[in-house]
C-alpha cells in the first residue's frame, strides 16, 4: 500500500504495522504496545533527547525516509557516546501530516530498525500524532555500567584533545546540496546520516577520558562547551587536523577553505576527548591540547587554533 | 524581558534560562546541560513518550503556557502510574517558532516545573529547536523498585473493574471550550490540565490489579486495550458510572447524554485497573466486571454498558 495515505489506516494500523516485527531482547521486558515499555539498565541510567524538523534538520527532496530515520537514531545515540555509555533503549514520538504516504513511515521505521542494529540499542515504544510538518523526537537511554560519567567539566590543563570520526564531510555535504549538487557522493551521504564512531565512546571512557563531547554544532563550537564547563583553554594544532579529501574537494569547488568545514562544521558527531598524557584510546588522534585559562577570565575565544582565534564565526544557533 | 522574541535570545540563552534555578535530587548526578543526564532508578525502568502538538493537542487562544506545561507532564507521567511505576526523570523535547515570546517559554517551564513536582518527577534534560508549529514531546522513566508491571493483559475473567480519578471533565471542557463558551470552569480547567490521580498507579499495583490503563482515549476504547490485549471481554454497570454534577450540568448545556462524555471522552487520564474480586485498592470504585471473551473470537464490541454495545462510537485517532 505505497501510495496509501497515513489518514487511512488511522493510528492504530499504523502502530500497528511499524511494531509488528520487532524483536525484543533480554533487557526488555515489555515492548511497544502497552502504555509504556520496561527494561533494565546496569548501574547509572544515561538519557537524552534530540528532535529533527523538515524544513530545518531535514528536507525531504534531499534525502530518503530510510536516510532520516537512520540519522534520528545516529544523532542521539551519539550523544550517549559522548557521556561514555551504552545505548540500551530508544523511544520516538513521530508527528505527521495525515496526508502523509504510509511507504514514508515505513521506510523511516526501516531507516531507524537498521542504524538501531548498528549502534546496538532498541527501539521500545513511540506516539504517533498529527502535524503540520514533520517532526520526529528520539529520546535514548543507556546505561553506564558501574563507570562514571564523562562529562564536559573534567578536562585538566596539560590534557590532550584527541578525536574519533568524521570532521567536515557532513557540512561539505550540505555546501553542495545547498549549491543544487549530488555529488561527491560520500560528503552528500555523510549528510544525510552521520557515521558515528559506535563504541568509542566507552572506549574513551576506559582509556581514562576525563572530558567528552561530540561534534554536533562545530568542532570549535563544541570544544567551547567544555572549556565553559571545565574552566580551560583549548588550542588546536591545525597540521593534526584531519582534511580528508573529500572535504578537500567540495572546498575546492565551493573556493572555501577545506578548514572551515573540519572547524566550524557540525552533524558528523565525531567523538572529541580530554586524555591525560598517555593515556589515549587505542584509534584515536591528537589535535590539540588543554590550557589553563587566563587569570582574567577572558573566554571570548576559548578555543584556539595555533595560538590564535578562528576568523570565522563558527556553530548552530537554531533561534538566530 | 517578556515582549522579547525567542529568536533575539538565541538557542542557548534560552536553555540557560530555563535551566538556570533547577535543582537535581539525590538520584540525578548529572542533570541539564551535558550531553545527556545521569541518574539512578530502582528495579526495572519504565518509559513512555507523548507528543503535544499545537493545533492538535493544544490551542494558545483556550491555553496558557503554564497550563500547556502542566499538561504536558500530567498526561506523560499518567503512562508511568498505568504501569504502577514511581516517576523518576523527565526530558522535553521543545520545537517552537523564532517569533514567539519568552515569556511563552518561561511560562511554560513554569508550568513544567510545578506540575513535575506535583507529580514527583525531576526534569533533566531537554532540547529546543525551531519549528512552524509549537511541538512538544515529553520523555518519562520511572522505576518498579521491585514491583512487576501492571501491563494491560493480566485481566482475567471474574475480575471486577475499578477505577480511580475523574470522567468526562476533559470532554464536557472541550464542548463547552469548542462553543466559545468558558464556563463551566471545572470542565474548562480539566480540559486545560487534567488532575492525574498520582500515586495511584502504585498503590492498584500493590494492591494486586491484574491489568491497568490510564484513560486517555475514553473509557470504552481504552477498556477495550485491555480487553485485546488479555483476551477478555469487560462489560460496565451504567448505575455505577461517574456522573458528576459539571458533566451533567455540561451535557444539559449541550443536548447530550452526560454518559457520552463519560464512556467516550478521553484526556482526563483516570486509572481504571482490574483487580481479582476483594483486593481492590482502597479508593477505587468499581464500574465493571471483566467476562470470558466469546469463543467465536468475536471481538466487534468487546466492552459493553448493562451487556449491550454503546451506540456512540468512542475513542480518539490521530489521523481520522
Amino acid at each position: 500500500m505505497s501510495g496509501v495515505e497515513v489518514s487511512a489506516v488511522g493510528e492504530f494500523g499504523l502502530i500497528a504495522d511499524l511494531t509488528r516485527s520487532l524483536v525484543m531482547p533480554g533487557p526488555v521486558s515489555v515492548g511497544p504496545g502497552d502504555d509504556a515499555a520496561v527494561f533494565r539498565v546496569e548501574g547509572s541510567s544515561v538519557v537524552s533527547v534530540d528532535a529533527l524538523v523538515e524544513g530545518v534538520h531535514f528536507r525531504r527532496d534531499w534525502s530518503s525516509a530510510i536516510d532520516i530515520g537512520r540519522k534520528t537514531v545516529a544523532v542521539s545515540v551519539s550523544d550517549l557516546e559522548a557521556m561514555g555509555a551504552d545505548p540500551v533503549a530508544l523511544v520516538i514520538s513521530l508527528s505527521i501530516p495525515p496526508q502523509l504516504p504510509v511507504s514514508w513511515v515505513r521506510d523511516f521505521a526501516t531507516g531507524v530498525r537498521s542504524e538501531a542494529e548498528v549502534a546496538g540499542i532498541t527501539l521500545v515504544g513511540g506516539d504517533t500524532t498529527r502535524s503540520r510538518d514533520i517532526t520526529i523526537a528520539a529520546t535514548v537511554i543507556g546505561q553506564l555500567a558501574g563507570r562514571r560519567p564523562v562529562t564536559r567539566a573534567g578536562a585538566r590543563p596539560g590534557d590532550v584533545v584527541a578525536y574519533t570520526g568524521r570532521m567536515g564531510w557532513a557540512s561539505a555535504g550540505l555546501a553542495v546540496l545547498g549549491r543544487g549538487f549530488r555529488s561527491p557522493r560520500a560528503a552528500v551521504d555523510a549528510q544525510r546520516c552521520p557515521q558515528v564512531p559506535y563504541g568509542q565512546g566507552v572506549a574513551a571512557s576506559l582509556a581514562g577520558a576525563t572530558a567528552m563531547i561530540d561534534v554536533s554544532d562545530g568542532l570549535i563550537a563544541d570544544l567551547g562547551h567544555i572549556c565553559a564547563a571545565s574552566g580551560v583553554r583549548i588550542d588546536l594544532v591545525s597540521a593534526d587536523l584531519p582534511v580528508d579529501d573529500v572535504v578537500r574537494t567540495v572546498g575546492a569547488a565551493t573556493n572555501r577553505n577545506p578548514l572551515d568545514f573540519v572547524l566550524t562544521g557540525g552533524e558528523d558527531h565525531a567523538l572529541v576527548a580530554c586524555f591525560p598524557v598517555g593515556s589515549i584510546a587505542a584509534g584515536w588522534h591528537v589535535l590539540g591540547r588543554v590550557q589553563a585559562a587566563p587569570e582574567d577570565g577572558d573566554s571570548a575565544s576559548p578555543v584556539t587554533v595555533d595560538g590564535a582565534a578562528w576568523a570565522t564565526p563558527g556553530g548552530w544557533d537554531h533561534f538566530r
